[in-house]
Protein backbone atom coordinates (compact mmCIF):
# COMPACT_ATOMS: atom_id res chain seq x y z
CA UNK A 1 0.00 0.00 0.00
CA UNK A 2 1.12 3.28 -0.74
CA UNK A 3 1.58 6.31 2.06
CA UNK A 4 -1.29 8.04 3.43
CA UNK A 5 -2.66 10.48 0.66
CA UNK A 6 -4.48 12.92 3.11
CA UNK A 7 -3.55 13.70 6.85
CA UNK A 8 -5.57 12.69 9.90
CA UNK A 9 -9.11 14.06 10.50
CA UNK A 10 -8.28 14.69 14.03
CA UNK A 11 -5.52 14.86 16.44
CA UNK A 12 -6.49 12.00 18.41
CA UNK A 13 -6.75 9.43 15.37
CA UNK A 14 -3.50 10.45 14.16
CA UNK A 15 -1.42 7.23 14.09
CA UNK A 16 1.92 7.41 15.68
CA UNK A 17 3.17 3.61 15.96
CA UNK A 18 4.38 2.63 12.96
CA UNK A 19 2.18 5.70 10.75
CA UNK A 20 3.71 4.97 7.41
CA UNK A 21 0.65 1.87 8.11
CA UNK A 22 -1.74 4.58 8.20
CA UNK A 23 -4.47 5.69 5.96
CA UNK A 24 -7.19 8.01 6.38
CA UNK A 25 -9.24 8.17 2.74
CA UNK A 26 -12.84 7.62 2.65
CA UNK A 27 -12.40 4.46 0.22
CA UNK A 28 -9.65 2.53 2.31
CA UNK A 29 -11.86 3.01 5.80
CA UNK A 30 -15.31 1.82 4.27
CA UNK A 31 -13.37 -1.36 2.01
CA UNK A 32 -11.83 -2.41 5.79
CA UNK A 33 -15.19 -1.72 7.21
CA UNK A 34 -17.53 -3.42 4.19
CA UNK A 35 -14.80 -7.13 4.15
CA UNK A 36 -15.62 -7.49 8.31
CA UNK A 37 -19.04 -8.33 9.75
CA UNK A 38 -18.11 -7.69 13.13
CA UNK A 39 -16.71 -4.85 15.26
CA UNK A 40 -16.54 -4.10 18.83
CA UNK A 41 -18.06 -1.17 20.42
CA UNK A 42 -15.95 0.80 23.28
CA UNK A 43 -18.36 3.12 25.65
CA UNK A 44 -18.15 4.73 29.01
CA UNK A 45 -20.74 3.39 31.51
CA UNK A 46 -21.14 4.24 35.20
CA UNK A 47 -17.12 5.43 35.05
CA UNK A 48 -16.46 2.12 33.69
CA UNK A 49 -15.13 1.27 30.04
CA UNK A 50 -17.25 -1.48 28.42
CA UNK A 51 -16.58 -2.71 25.13
CA UNK A 52 -18.84 -5.02 23.58
CA UNK A 53 -18.51 -7.40 20.40
CA UNK A 54 -21.62 -6.74 17.55
CA UNK A 55 -22.81 -6.86 14.25
CA UNK A 56 -22.35 -3.85 11.87
CA UNK A 57 -23.08 -2.86 7.95
CA UNK A 58 -22.09 0.50 6.01
CA UNK A 59 -23.80 2.69 4.03
CA UNK A 60 -22.56 5.45 2.67
CA UNK A 61 -20.41 7.15 4.99
CA UNK A 62 -22.08 5.72 8.11
CA UNK A 63 -21.37 2.40 10.06
CA UNK A 64 -24.86 0.98 11.42
CA UNK A 65 -25.43 -1.45 14.29
CA UNK A 66 -28.73 -3.08 15.33
CA UNK A 67 -30.31 -4.76 18.34
CA UNK A 68 -32.76 -5.02 21.39
CA UNK A 69 -34.45 -1.63 21.83
CA UNK A 70 -33.65 -2.24 25.77
CA UNK A 71 -30.35 -2.85 25.43
CA UNK A 72 -27.91 -1.66 27.28
CA UNK A 73 -25.45 -0.67 25.21
CA UNK A 74 -27.25 0.67 22.28
CA UNK A 75 -29.01 3.08 25.04
CA UNK A 76 -25.58 4.05 26.21
CA UNK A 77 -24.46 4.67 22.57
CA UNK A 78 -26.76 7.53 22.03
CA UNK A 79 -25.62 9.14 25.49
CA UNK A 80 -21.85 9.31 25.15
CA UNK A 81 -19.24 8.74 22.73
CA UNK A 82 -18.25 5.70 21.42
CA UNK A 83 -15.33 3.98 20.20
CA UNK A 84 -15.97 1.76 16.81
CA UNK A 85 -12.74 -1.13 16.27
CA UNK A 86 -12.63 -3.51 13.31
CA UNK A 87 -9.61 -6.03 12.83
CA UNK A 88 -8.88 -8.64 10.19
CA UNK A 89 -6.49 -11.03 10.30
CA UNK A 90 -5.00 -11.44 6.64
CA UNK A 91 -2.03 -13.51 7.91
CA UNK A 92 1.21 -14.61 9.79
CA UNK A 93 4.34 -13.34 9.42
CA UNK A 94 7.42 -15.33 10.79
CA UNK A 95 11.08 -13.34 10.64
CA UNK A 96 14.55 -14.93 11.94
CA UNK A 97 14.40 -12.80 15.12
CA UNK A 98 11.64 -13.29 17.87
CA UNK A 99 10.62 -8.93 17.32
CA UNK A 100 10.30 -8.85 13.96
CA UNK A 101 7.43 -11.57 13.79
CA UNK A 102 4.29 -9.55 13.07
CA UNK A 103 0.93 -9.98 11.02
CA UNK A 104 -0.51 -8.95 8.22
CA UNK A 105 -3.59 -6.99 9.12
CA UNK A 106 -6.67 -4.18 7.79
CA UNK A 107 -7.91 -2.67 10.98
CA UNK A 108 -10.07 0.41 11.69
CA UNK A 109 -10.75 2.38 14.84
CA UNK A 110 -13.70 4.97 14.43
CA UNK A 111 -14.12 7.94 17.08
CA UNK A 112 -17.67 9.44 17.46
CA UNK A 113 -21.04 9.61 18.48
CA UNK A 114 -23.81 7.06 17.42
CA UNK A 115 -27.38 8.56 16.36
CA UNK A 116 -30.60 6.55 16.35
CA UNK A 117 -32.40 5.90 13.01
CA UNK A 118 -35.96 6.43 14.08
CA UNK A 119 -37.42 7.72 10.89
CA UNK A 120 -39.75 4.01 10.45
CA UNK A 121 -39.01 4.11 6.32
CA UNK A 122 -35.25 4.60 6.82
CA UNK A 123 -34.95 2.17 9.48
CA UNK A 124 -37.12 -0.39 7.37
CA UNK A 125 -34.62 0.30 4.52
CA UNK A 126 -31.56 -0.30 6.47
CA UNK A 127 -32.59 -3.75 7.90
CA UNK A 128 -33.59 -4.30 4.57
CA UNK A 129 -29.96 -3.51 3.57
CA UNK A 130 -28.53 -5.48 6.48
CA UNK A 131 -30.38 -8.79 4.97
CA UNK A 132 -29.49 -8.22 1.37
CA UNK A 133 -26.24 -7.34 1.83
CA UNK A 134 -25.61 -10.57 3.58
CA UNK A 135 -27.51 -12.50 0.89
CA UNK A 136 -28.45 -10.91 -1.83
CA UNK A 137 -32.09 -10.69 -2.61
CA UNK A 138 -33.46 -12.60 0.91
CA UNK A 139 -35.44 -9.78 2.49
CA UNK A 140 -38.45 -9.79 -0.05
CA UNK A 141 -38.35 -14.31 0.29
CA UNK A 142 -38.66 -13.84 4.22
CA UNK A 143 -41.91 -14.12 6.34
CA UNK A 144 -42.79 -9.78 6.05
CA UNK A 145 -41.33 -7.95 9.62
CA UNK A 146 -43.99 -7.09 11.56
CA UNK A 147 -44.22 -3.58 13.52
CA UNK A 148 -44.08 -5.19 16.56
CA UNK A 149 -40.81 -6.52 15.51
CA UNK A 150 -39.70 -3.29 13.93
CA UNK A 151 -40.57 -1.95 17.52
CA UNK A 152 -38.39 -3.98 19.98
CA UNK A 153 -35.68 -3.31 17.50
CA UNK A 154 -32.81 -0.01 17.38
CA UNK A 155 -30.89 0.79 14.74
CA UNK A 156 -28.09 3.19 15.30
CA UNK A 157 -25.49 4.82 12.96
CA UNK A 158 -22.09 6.71 13.24
CA UNK A 159 -20.62 8.86 10.72
CA UNK A 160 -16.70 7.35 9.52
CA UNK A 161 -15.72 10.86 9.88
CA UNK A 162 -13.55 10.87 12.44
CA UNK A 163 -11.75 7.45 11.39
CA UNK A 164 -8.45 5.98 10.88
CA UNK A 165 -7.12 2.65 9.10
CA UNK A 166 -3.89 0.40 10.07
CA UNK A 167 -2.78 -1.65 7.45
CA UNK A 168 -0.30 -4.40 6.78
CA UNK A 169 -0.12 -6.14 4.00
CA UNK A 170 3.88 -7.38 3.01
CA UNK A 171 6.49 -10.18 3.75
CA UNK A 172 8.89 -10.32 5.96
CA UNK A 173 11.53 -7.46 7.79
CA UNK A 174 14.46 -9.00 9.32
CA UNK A 175 17.81 -6.87 10.82
CA UNK A 176 20.37 -7.04 7.80
CA UNK A 177 22.77 -9.33 9.07
CA UNK A 178 20.05 -12.00 9.83
CA UNK A 179 18.85 -12.96 6.70
CA UNK A 180 20.79 -16.05 6.48
CA UNK A 181 19.91 -17.44 9.71
CA UNK A 182 18.69 -21.30 9.01
CA UNK A 183 14.98 -20.93 9.99
CA UNK A 184 11.75 -20.10 7.73
CA UNK A 185 10.87 -16.69 6.85
CA UNK A 186 7.84 -16.24 5.29
CA UNK A 187 3.83 -15.36 5.52
CA UNK A 188 1.37 -17.68 6.51
CA UNK A 189 -2.65 -16.49 4.77
CA UNK A 190 -5.43 -16.80 6.78
CA UNK A 191 -8.65 -16.46 5.42
CA UNK A 192 -12.77 -16.68 6.78
CA UNK A 193 -14.18 -19.40 4.72
CA UNK A 194 -17.70 -20.39 4.60
CA UNK A 195 -17.78 -24.35 5.33
CA UNK A 196 -20.81 -26.73 4.77
CA UNK A 197 -24.22 -25.77 5.22
CA UNK A 198 -26.66 -26.99 7.76
CA UNK A 199 -29.99 -26.85 6.78
CA UNK A 200 -32.76 -27.23 9.64
CA UNK A 201 -34.65 -30.45 8.94
CA UNK A 202 -38.00 -28.65 8.92
CA UNK A 203 -37.22 -26.67 6.72
CA UNK A 204 -39.35 -26.52 3.83
CA UNK A 205 -36.95 -24.66 0.58
CA UNK A 206 -34.21 -27.11 0.66
CA UNK A 207 -31.56 -24.84 -1.93
CA UNK A 208 -29.25 -23.22 0.02
CA UNK A 209 -29.02 -19.29 -0.71
CA UNK A 210 -25.98 -17.53 -2.09
CA UNK A 211 -24.34 -15.16 0.76
CA UNK A 212 -22.11 -12.17 0.69
CA UNK A 213 -19.12 -15.24 1.78
CA UNK A 214 -19.21 -16.88 -1.77
CA UNK B 1 -24.47 -25.64 25.56
CA UNK B 2 -25.77 -26.30 28.94
CA UNK B 3 -27.00 -23.68 31.23
CA UNK B 4 -24.24 -21.27 33.21
CA UNK B 5 -23.19 -23.75 35.83
CA UNK B 6 -21.82 -20.76 38.22
CA UNK B 7 -22.83 -17.19 38.80
CA UNK B 8 -21.16 -14.17 37.29
CA UNK B 9 -17.95 -13.01 39.06
CA UNK B 10 -19.61 -9.05 39.85
CA UNK B 11 -22.11 -7.67 38.75
CA UNK B 12 -21.23 -5.98 36.11
CA UNK B 13 -20.37 -8.91 34.01
CA UNK B 14 -24.08 -10.39 34.83
CA UNK B 15 -25.24 -11.30 30.72
CA UNK B 16 -28.76 -9.02 31.25
CA UNK B 17 -29.41 -9.89 27.50
CA UNK B 18 -30.28 -13.74 26.58
CA UNK B 19 -28.68 -14.65 29.94
CA UNK B 20 -28.80 -18.09 28.96
CA UNK B 21 -26.10 -17.81 26.75
CA UNK B 22 -23.33 -16.91 29.51
CA UNK B 23 -20.58 -18.78 30.95
CA UNK B 24 -18.75 -17.80 33.70
CA UNK B 25 -16.60 -20.99 34.34
CA UNK B 26 -12.96 -20.71 34.05
CA UNK B 27 -12.35 -23.75 31.58
CA UNK B 28 -15.51 -22.00 29.24
CA UNK B 29 -13.62 -18.85 28.90
CA UNK B 30 -9.98 -19.47 28.98
CA UNK B 31 -11.12 -22.03 25.48
CA UNK B 32 -12.75 -19.13 23.78
CA UNK B 33 -9.43 -17.02 25.20
CA UNK B 34 -7.08 -19.61 23.34
CA UNK B 35 -8.98 -20.21 19.91
CA UNK B 36 -8.95 -16.51 19.13
CA UNK B 37 -5.68 -14.63 18.90
CA UNK B 38 -7.09 -11.20 18.52
CA UNK B 39 -8.72 -8.96 20.96
CA UNK B 40 -9.87 -5.08 21.57
CA UNK B 41 -8.42 -3.61 24.41
CA UNK B 42 -10.80 -0.96 25.73
CA UNK B 43 -9.33 2.01 28.07
CA UNK B 44 -9.93 5.16 28.91
CA UNK B 45 -7.77 8.26 28.56
CA UNK B 46 -7.91 12.27 28.32
CA UNK B 47 -11.54 11.33 28.79
CA UNK B 48 -12.57 9.70 26.06
CA UNK B 49 -12.74 6.04 25.39
CA UNK B 50 -10.57 4.69 23.28
CA UNK B 51 -10.58 0.49 21.79
CA UNK B 52 -7.04 -0.56 19.96
CA UNK B 53 -7.10 -4.73 18.42
CA UNK B 54 -3.86 -6.19 19.30
CA UNK B 55 -2.42 -10.16 19.38
CA UNK B 56 -3.47 -12.43 22.97
CA UNK B 57 -2.06 -14.85 24.24
CA UNK B 58 -3.01 -16.88 27.54
CA UNK B 59 -1.10 -18.21 30.34
CA UNK B 60 -2.89 -20.00 33.23
CA UNK B 61 -5.55 -17.62 34.64
CA UNK B 62 -3.28 -14.63 32.88
CA UNK B 63 -4.09 -13.16 29.26
CA UNK B 64 -0.91 -11.52 28.07
CA UNK B 65 -0.03 -8.73 25.43
CA UNK B 66 3.00 -7.59 23.88
CA UNK B 67 3.65 -4.05 22.15
CA UNK B 68 6.55 -1.18 22.21
CA UNK B 69 7.49 -0.02 25.80
CA UNK B 70 6.73 3.63 24.54
CA UNK B 71 2.93 2.82 22.89
CA UNK B 72 0.61 4.74 24.38
CA UNK B 73 -2.06 1.85 24.89
CA UNK B 74 0.22 -0.15 27.14
CA UNK B 75 1.17 2.54 28.69
CA UNK B 76 -2.25 3.64 29.51
CA UNK B 77 -3.28 0.45 30.71
CA UNK B 78 -1.22 -0.05 33.95
CA UNK B 79 -2.56 3.52 34.66
CA UNK B 80 -6.62 3.01 34.62
CA UNK B 81 -9.03 -0.13 34.06
CA UNK B 82 -9.42 -1.86 30.68
CA UNK B 83 -11.96 -3.90 29.27
CA UNK B 84 -10.65 -6.67 27.07
CA UNK B 85 -13.54 -8.49 24.19
CA UNK B 86 -12.92 -11.44 21.76
CA UNK B 87 -14.80 -12.41 19.51
CA UNK B 88 -15.21 -15.55 17.44
CA UNK B 89 -18.04 -15.36 14.17
CA UNK B 90 -18.56 -18.93 13.94
CA UNK B 91 -21.62 -19.52 11.97
CA UNK B 92 -24.24 -17.35 9.71
CA UNK B 93 -27.63 -18.29 10.87
CA UNK B 94 -30.58 -17.70 8.45
CA UNK B 95 -34.26 -18.26 9.79
CA UNK B 96 -37.36 -17.65 8.14
CA UNK B 97 -38.44 -14.31 9.56
CA UNK B 98 -35.77 -11.58 9.23
CA UNK B 99 -35.21 -11.05 12.91
CA UNK B 100 -34.50 -14.45 14.02
CA UNK B 101 -31.56 -14.50 11.87
CA UNK B 102 -28.35 -14.73 14.37
CA UNK B 103 -24.86 -15.76 14.10
CA UNK B 104 -23.14 -18.76 16.23
CA UNK B 105 -20.79 -16.95 18.30
CA UNK B 106 -18.33 -17.35 21.01
CA UNK B 107 -17.01 -14.22 22.70
CA UNK B 108 -15.37 -13.05 26.59
CA UNK B 109 -15.44 -9.87 28.14
CA UNK B 110 -12.96 -8.88 31.01
CA UNK B 111 -13.03 -6.55 32.87
CA UNK B 112 -9.79 -5.59 35.17
CA UNK B 113 -6.59 -3.64 35.26
CA UNK B 114 -3.40 -4.58 33.51
CA UNK B 115 -0.04 -5.19 35.28
CA UNK B 116 3.09 -4.82 33.63
CA UNK B 117 5.69 -8.74 33.35
CA UNK B 118 8.83 -7.24 34.44
CA UNK B 119 10.83 -9.68 36.06
CA UNK B 120 13.36 -10.91 32.99
CA UNK B 121 12.80 -14.62 33.43
CA UNK B 122 9.27 -14.16 33.53
CA UNK B 123 9.05 -11.76 30.80
CA UNK B 124 11.69 -14.17 28.86
CA UNK B 125 9.40 -16.85 29.16
CA UNK B 126 6.19 -15.08 28.27
CA UNK B 127 7.47 -13.91 25.16
CA UNK B 128 8.77 -17.86 24.64
CA UNK B 129 5.44 -18.77 25.32
CA UNK B 130 3.85 -16.35 22.96
CA UNK B 131 6.04 -17.64 19.66
CA UNK B 132 6.11 -21.10 20.87
CA UNK B 133 2.14 -21.33 21.74
CA UNK B 134 1.44 -19.75 18.00
CA UNK B 135 4.73 -22.16 16.10
CA UNK B 136 5.76 -24.95 18.77
CA UNK B 137 9.66 -25.57 19.15
CA UNK B 138 10.11 -22.40 16.93
CA UNK B 139 11.50 -19.91 19.89
CA UNK B 140 14.93 -22.15 20.24
CA UNK B 141 15.52 -22.01 16.35
CA UNK B 142 15.52 -18.02 15.75
CA UNK B 143 18.41 -15.79 16.29
CA UNK B 144 18.14 -15.26 19.75
CA UNK B 145 16.60 -12.20 21.06
CA UNK B 146 18.83 -9.38 22.64
CA UNK B 147 18.74 -6.97 25.46
CA UNK B 148 17.99 -4.01 23.60
CA UNK B 149 15.21 -5.39 21.49
CA UNK B 150 13.54 -6.96 25.28
CA UNK B 151 13.80 -3.60 26.71
CA UNK B 152 12.09 -2.15 23.54
CA UNK B 153 9.57 -4.72 24.48
CA UNK B 154 7.01 -4.46 27.45
CA UNK B 155 4.50 -7.69 28.04
CA UNK B 156 1.09 -6.72 29.93
CA UNK B 157 -0.93 -9.05 31.69
CA UNK B 158 -4.57 -8.90 33.38
CA UNK B 159 -6.62 -11.75 35.11
CA UNK B 160 -9.18 -13.40 33.67
CA UNK B 161 -11.04 -13.30 36.82
CA UNK B 162 -13.95 -11.08 36.20
CA UNK B 163 -15.07 -12.24 32.97
CA UNK B 164 -18.09 -13.46 30.98
CA UNK B 165 -18.38 -15.79 28.00
CA UNK B 166 -21.41 -15.77 25.73
CA UNK B 167 -21.91 -18.54 23.18
CA UNK B 168 -24.33 -19.18 20.53
CA UNK B 169 -23.93 -22.60 18.82
CA UNK B 170 -27.49 -24.01 17.55
CA UNK B 171 -29.74 -24.23 15.13
CA UNK B 172 -32.41 -21.72 13.88
CA UNK B 173 -35.21 -20.23 16.08
CA UNK B 174 -37.85 -19.01 14.10
CA UNK B 175 -41.86 -19.00 15.21
CA UNK B 176 -44.02 -21.69 15.63
CA UNK B 177 -46.38 -20.55 12.56
CA UNK B 178 -43.78 -19.21 10.37
CA UNK B 179 -41.84 -23.14 10.35
CA UNK B 180 -43.68 -23.68 7.13
CA UNK B 181 -42.04 -20.52 5.42
CA UNK B 182 -41.01 -21.45 2.05
CA UNK B 183 -37.37 -19.72 2.46
CA UNK B 184 -34.29 -21.49 3.43
CA UNK B 185 -33.43 -21.94 7.24
CA UNK B 186 -30.76 -23.01 8.66
CA UNK B 187 -26.54 -22.68 9.51
CA UNK B 188 -23.64 -21.68 7.09
CA UNK B 189 -20.58 -22.15 9.43
CA UNK B 190 -17.76 -20.13 9.12
CA UNK B 191 -14.00 -21.26 9.49
CA UNK B 192 -10.52 -18.76 9.61
CA UNK B 193 -8.00 -21.65 7.76
CA UNK B 194 -4.76 -21.12 6.84
CA UNK B 195 -3.56 -20.44 3.09
CA UNK B 196 -0.67 -21.41 1.15
CA UNK B 197 2.61 -19.78 2.91
CA UNK B 198 4.41 -17.66 0.92
CA UNK B 199 8.26 -18.83 1.90
CA UNK B 200 10.45 -15.08 1.53
CA UNK B 201 12.61 -15.44 -1.59
CA UNK B 202 15.86 -15.25 0.59
CA UNK B 203 14.79 -17.73 3.26
CA UNK B 204 17.72 -20.03 3.86
CA UNK B 205 15.29 -22.63 5.25
CA UNK B 206 12.66 -23.76 2.41
CA UNK B 207 10.40 -26.05 4.74
CA UNK B 208 7.47 -24.32 6.60
CA UNK B 209 6.97 -24.63 10.46
CA UNK B 210 3.86 -26.52 12.26
CA UNK B 211 1.38 -23.60 13.49
CA UNK B 212 -1.10 -23.69 15.95
CA UNK B 213 -3.37 -23.43 12.78
CA UNK B 214 -2.37 -26.32 11.06
C1 LIG C 1 -4.60 -7.73 13.94
C2 LIG C 1 -3.74 -6.75 14.70
C3 LIG C 1 -2.84 -7.22 15.66
C4 LIG C 1 -2.05 -6.31 16.37
N1 LIG C 1 -1.20 -6.80 17.33
C5 LIG C 1 -0.47 -5.92 18.09
C6 LIG C 1 0.35 -6.37 19.15
O1 LIG C 1 0.40 -7.57 19.47
N2 LIG C 1 1.05 -5.45 19.86
C7 LIG C 1 0.97 -4.11 19.55
O2 LIG C 1 1.64 -3.30 20.22
N3 LIG C 1 0.19 -3.66 18.57
C8 LIG C 1 -0.54 -4.53 17.84
N4 LIG C 1 -1.32 -4.06 16.81
C9 LIG C 1 -1.31 -2.62 16.52
C10 LIG C 1 -2.25 -1.88 17.48
O3 LIG C 1 -3.58 -1.95 16.95
C11 LIG C 1 -1.87 -0.40 17.63
O4 LIG C 1 -1.81 0.21 16.37
C12 LIG C 1 -0.54 -0.23 18.32
O5 LIG C 1 -0.49 -1.07 19.47
C13 LIG C 1 -0.32 1.20 18.78
O6 LIG C 1 -1.34 1.54 19.71
P1 LIG C 1 -1.33 2.98 20.39
O7 LIG C 1 -2.63 3.23 21.11
O8 LIG C 1 -0.08 3.06 21.21
O9 LIG C 1 -1.26 3.82 19.05
P2 LIG C 1 -1.20 5.31 18.60
O10 LIG C 1 -0.48 5.28 17.29
O11 LIG C 1 -0.74 6.22 19.70
O12 LIG C 1 -2.76 5.60 18.33
C14 LIG C 1 -3.22 6.91 17.97
C15 LIG C 1 -4.47 6.79 17.14
O13 LIG C 1 -4.16 6.09 15.93
C16 LIG C 1 -5.28 5.33 15.51
N5 LIG C 1 -4.90 3.89 15.52
C17 LIG C 1 -4.02 3.26 16.34
N6 LIG C 1 -3.97 1.93 16.06
C18 LIG C 1 -4.85 1.73 15.04
C19 LIG C 1 -5.22 0.58 14.32
N7 LIG C 1 -4.72 -0.65 14.60
N8 LIG C 1 -6.13 0.73 13.32
C20 LIG C 1 -6.66 1.96 13.01
N9 LIG C 1 -6.33 3.08 13.67
C21 LIG C 1 -5.43 2.98 14.68
C22 LIG C 1 -6.39 5.56 16.54
O14 LIG C 1 -7.19 6.66 16.11
C23 LIG C 1 -5.59 5.95 17.77
O15 LIG C 1 -6.35 6.72 18.69
C24 LIG C 1 -2.14 -4.93 16.10
C25 LIG C 1 -3.06 -4.47 15.15
C26 LIG C 1 -3.87 -5.36 14.47
C27 LIG C 1 -4.86 -4.84 13.49
C1 LIG D 1 -20.18 -12.25 16.98
C2 LIG D 1 -21.24 -11.51 17.76
C3 LIG D 1 -22.18 -10.73 17.10
C4 LIG D 1 -23.15 -10.04 17.81
N1 LIG D 1 -24.04 -9.25 17.13
C5 LIG D 1 -24.94 -8.52 17.82
C6 LIG D 1 -25.82 -7.62 17.16
O1 LIG D 1 -25.76 -7.45 15.94
N2 LIG D 1 -26.72 -6.92 17.91
C7 LIG D 1 -26.77 -7.07 19.27
O2 LIG D 1 -27.61 -6.41 19.91
N3 LIG D 1 -25.95 -7.90 19.92
C8 LIG D 1 -25.03 -8.61 19.22
N4 LIG D 1 -24.20 -9.46 19.89
C9 LIG D 1 -24.37 -9.60 21.34
C10 LIG D 1 -23.64 -8.48 22.08
O3 LIG D 1 -22.26 -8.85 22.22
C11 LIG D 1 -24.22 -8.22 23.47
O4 LIG D 1 -24.21 -9.42 24.20
C12 LIG D 1 -25.63 -7.69 23.40
O5 LIG D 1 -25.71 -6.64 22.45
C13 LIG D 1 -26.08 -7.14 24.72
O6 LIG D 1 -25.23 -6.04 25.08
P1 LIG D 1 -25.50 -5.22 26.40
O7 LIG D 1 -24.32 -4.32 26.71
O8 LIG D 1 -26.82 -4.56 26.26
O9 LIG D 1 -25.52 -6.46 27.38
P2 LIG D 1 -25.73 -6.75 28.90
O10 LIG D 1 -26.28 -8.13 28.96
O11 LIG D 1 -26.40 -5.64 29.63
O12 LIG D 1 -24.19 -6.79 29.39
C14 LIG D 1 -23.87 -6.95 30.78
C15 LIG D 1 -22.52 -7.62 30.89
O13 LIG D 1 -22.60 -8.94 30.33
C16 LIG D 1 -21.35 -9.27 29.75
N5 LIG D 1 -21.55 -9.47 28.29
C17 LIG D 1 -22.43 -8.83 27.47
N6 LIG D 1 -22.27 -9.25 26.19
C18 LIG D 1 -21.28 -10.16 26.22
C19 LIG D 1 -20.67 -10.95 25.21
N7 LIG D 1 -21.03 -10.89 23.91
N8 LIG D 1 -19.68 -11.81 25.58
C20 LIG D 1 -19.28 -11.91 26.87
N9 LIG D 1 -19.83 -11.18 27.88
C21 LIG D 1 -20.82 -10.32 27.54
C22 LIG D 1 -20.41 -8.09 29.98
O14 LIG D 1 -19.71 -8.31 31.20
C23 LIG D 1 -21.39 -6.95 30.12
O15 LIG D 1 -20.83 -5.86 30.86
C24 LIG D 1 -23.20 -10.15 19.21
C25 LIG D 1 -22.25 -10.93 19.88
C26 LIG D 1 -21.27 -11.59 19.17
C27 LIG D 1 -20.23 -12.38 19.92
C1 LIG E 1 8.52 -12.65 21.23
C2 LIG E 1 9.16 -11.73 20.60
C3 LIG E 1 8.50 -10.45 20.17
C4 LIG E 1 8.94 -9.21 20.50
C5 LIG E 1 10.13 -8.87 21.37
C6 LIG E 1 8.04 -8.27 19.86
C7 LIG E 1 8.14 -6.91 19.97
C8 LIG E 1 7.24 -5.99 19.46
C9 LIG E 1 7.31 -4.57 19.62
C10 LIG E 1 8.42 -3.83 20.36
C11 LIG E 1 6.26 -4.02 18.97
C12 LIG E 1 5.90 -2.53 18.83
C13 LIG E 1 6.18 -1.99 17.46
C14 LIG E 1 5.90 -0.48 17.51
O1 LIG E 1 4.80 -0.07 17.96
O2 LIG E 1 6.80 0.30 17.15
C15 LIG E 1 5.51 -5.09 18.43
C16 LIG E 1 4.36 -4.91 17.72
C17 LIG E 1 3.70 -5.93 17.10
N1 LIG E 1 4.01 -7.28 17.19
FE1 LIG E 1 5.53 -8.11 18.21
N2 LIG E 1 7.09 -8.94 19.14
C18 LIG E 1 7.33 -10.28 19.32
C19 LIG E 1 6.62 -11.32 18.78
C20 LIG E 1 5.53 -11.15 17.94
C21 LIG E 1 4.82 -12.20 17.32
C22 LIG E 1 5.12 -13.71 17.46
C23 LIG E 1 3.84 -11.63 16.56
C24 LIG E 1 2.82 -12.25 15.65
C25 LIG E 1 2.18 -13.35 15.95
C26 LIG E 1 3.94 -10.21 16.74
C27 LIG E 1 3.09 -9.29 16.17
C28 LIG E 1 3.13 -7.93 16.38
C29 LIG E 1 2.24 -6.99 15.75
C30 LIG E 1 1.11 -7.31 14.78
C31 LIG E 1 2.60 -5.74 16.20
C32 LIG E 1 1.93 -4.41 15.83
C33 LIG E 1 2.71 -3.72 14.75
C34 LIG E 1 1.94 -2.48 14.28
O3 LIG E 1 1.64 -1.59 15.11
O4 LIG E 1 1.65 -2.43 13.07
N3 LIG E 1 4.97 -9.94 17.58
N4 LIG E 1 6.11 -6.29 18.73
C1 LIG F 1 -33.28 -7.23 9.79
C2 LIG F 1 -33.96 -7.84 10.69
C3 LIG F 1 -33.43 -8.07 12.09
C4 LIG F 1 -34.04 -7.67 13.22
C5 LIG F 1 -35.36 -6.92 13.31
C6 LIG F 1 -33.21 -8.08 14.32
C7 LIG F 1 -33.49 -7.85 15.64
C8 LIG F 1 -32.67 -8.13 16.70
C9 LIG F 1 -32.95 -7.84 18.07
C10 LIG F 1 -34.21 -7.17 18.59
C11 LIG F 1 -31.91 -8.29 18.81
C12 LIG F 1 -31.74 -8.22 20.32
C13 LIG F 1 -31.95 -9.54 21.02
C14 LIG F 1 -31.86 -9.30 22.53
O1 LIG F 1 -30.88 -8.65 22.98
O2 LIG F 1 -32.79 -9.70 23.24
C15 LIG F 1 -30.96 -8.83 17.91
C16 LIG F 1 -29.78 -9.38 18.30
C17 LIG F 1 -28.95 -10.02 17.44
N1 LIG F 1 -29.07 -10.11 16.07
FE1 LIG F 1 -30.57 -9.38 14.97
N2 LIG F 1 -32.10 -8.73 13.84
C18 LIG F 1 -32.20 -8.73 12.49
C19 LIG F 1 -31.30 -9.28 11.61
C20 LIG F 1 -30.16 -9.94 11.99
C21 LIG F 1 -29.24 -10.58 11.10
C22 LIG F 1 -29.35 -10.63 9.57
C23 LIG F 1 -28.26 -11.14 11.87
C24 LIG F 1 -27.09 -11.96 11.47
C25 LIG F 1 -26.34 -11.73 10.42
C26 LIG F 1 -28.57 -10.82 13.24
C27 LIG F 1 -27.79 -11.19 14.32
C28 LIG F 1 -28.04 -10.86 15.62
C29 LIG F 1 -27.20 -11.26 16.72
C30 LIG F 1 -25.92 -12.12 16.66
C31 LIG F 1 -27.77 -10.75 17.87
C32 LIG F 1 -27.24 -10.89 19.29
C33 LIG F 1 -27.96 -11.99 20.01
C34 LIG F 1 -27.31 -12.23 21.37
O3 LIG F 1 -27.21 -11.27 22.17
O4 LIG F 1 -26.87 -13.39 21.59
N3 LIG F 1 -29.73 -10.10 13.29
N4 LIG F 1 -31.44 -8.75 16.62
Amino acid sequence: MPRPTRPAPSPRTRVRRLPERAHYDADTIAAIVDAAMLCTVAFQLDGAVHAIPTIHWREGGHLYLHGAKASRMLKALTEGEACVTIALADGLVLARSAMHHSMNYRSVVVYGRFEAVTEPAHKLASLRAFIDGLYPGRWDTLRPITEKELNATSVLRIALDEASAKVRDWGVKDDEEDLDWPVWAGVIPLRTLAGEPVTEPDSVARSVPPTRFG
